[in-house]
């Protein structure tokens, strides 16, 4: 018997403003209480009319100074200074804090999969998309709004949670002890990005990328404990890059 | 029908020096080509004999500062420069890059599951143990030893890959378009980091953690690519640490 299992739910058409991503995942799959639906942020922001035309930014003094030192076209960049609650760095690539508190290259900002002359924000507010979306589903699961990132020390990109509902996004292990008896070291383990990480491997990135997952069998929390992203003043990297 | 299955094998006894872990492996799960094995390497570790006394350690002038800075025993500090080819960050965690190339706190040695006043180290070349393991489980496997690392920007800990075999690091996306022709701009997937996660999940933490974890159904290239260490010259965080 697995542990676990991952459905890919084939079968959305492309996402349009408007669309009820609840209700089209409703009649392509069965869900039961306690799966976890991960949804790429994508799919979520179009369904919200994330969409910007790049015309449509004005870029002040700094955005066209930063575009420059990156190559960039200054209205993508104001258009990521917009999403922004804080610029982490400013080279060789715009690492921001969203408004919401995700670190992210380009303030996850896409133009892929949306035409030229075309941005698709990330969704303004993750946390009340998934809540949205989980009251949809009518069953107890879990909802998780995942995007792709790089990582610091580590290649390639992996899967992250940006939104997340129905479930912690941390698990606590505190007061657990090692098979000595020992209080474990490591007391909290960041189970959306966890979660996130084997969606982002089923879904695939490509033209025939499918943006919804489900996992069936995983134990989780439903509630409680803090946030995937870092609070700041816990973070010993971020100070170190502001020069 | 699932896309992927996950399974937890259970049964493995407390691993010793000299265990043959393939073998104990192969009396508990039927292996089919195509799977993919993550161990915790803790257990491959310990099969390995890299159990450490703190008391076989001489800690340096230089560990028994760091060891004050921080307030950790200076001989644990002694083990920790043993195994690391660079030290990033003294305070306030030692985060160092292991001589294999892994970044991590206190290059992985674990103080948990192995009894006062004994650690034990990461395995001395995960990518040899992962090799050496997956011929002796006599299929077409992938395995890959993980580890539990808390990354920067982001809250808890999660699972990495520290050794592989039998699989690429990462998924090459160069060359493919999105739904509008449009060359893709990230290129790169941390595919074993992304199962290292879904491994860990399942796996659990506490003393009741299973450390051996099979995904079937998944797609994935067997060679080719880099690592998932990110090459130093690639790494604008790095750098900027030294200060």
């Amino acid at each position: 018997m697995p542990s676990m299992q991952g459905y890919l739910i084939y079968g959305l058409p492309i996402i349009k403003e408007g669309d009820d991503l609840a209700s089209l995942l409703l009649s392509l799959f069965d869900f039961q209480d306690g799966d976890v639906l991960c949804l790429a942020s994508t799919i979520v922001a179009k369904s919200e009319g994330r969409f910007r035309d790049l015309e449509g930014y004005h870029p002040s003094g700094r955005a066209r100074q930063m575009a420059q030192e990156i190559g960039k076209d200054p209205r993508f960049v104001q258009a990521v200074l917009d999403e922004s609650a804080e610029v982490l760095l400013e080279k060789p690539f715009l690492l921001v804090a969203t408004r919401f508190g995700h670190v992210g290259v380009n303030a996850g900002i896409d133009q892929s999969n949306v035409g030229e002359g075309r941005i698709l924000l990330l969704p303004e507010d993750p946390a009340a998309s998934a809540k949205r979306l989980r009251a949809g589903l009518k069953k107890d699961c879990a909802v998780i709004i995942t995007d792709t990132c790089g990582r610091p020390f580590r290649a390639g990109v992996a899967g992250v949670a940006v939104g997340w509902a129905g479930i912690a996004a941390l698990r606590d292990w505190r007061g657990e002890r090692d098979l000595h008896g020992k209080a474990l070291e490591i007391t909290l383990e960041a189970i959306v990005d966890e979660i996130a990480s084997a969606a982002n491997l089923l879904m695939g990135e490509a033209g025939d990328g499918t943006p919804a997952v489900v996992f069936r069998g995983l134990k989780y929390p439903r509630s409680g404990g803090g946030s995937a992203f870092m609070e700041q003043s816990q973070d010993v990297i971020r100070p170190r890059l502001k020069s």
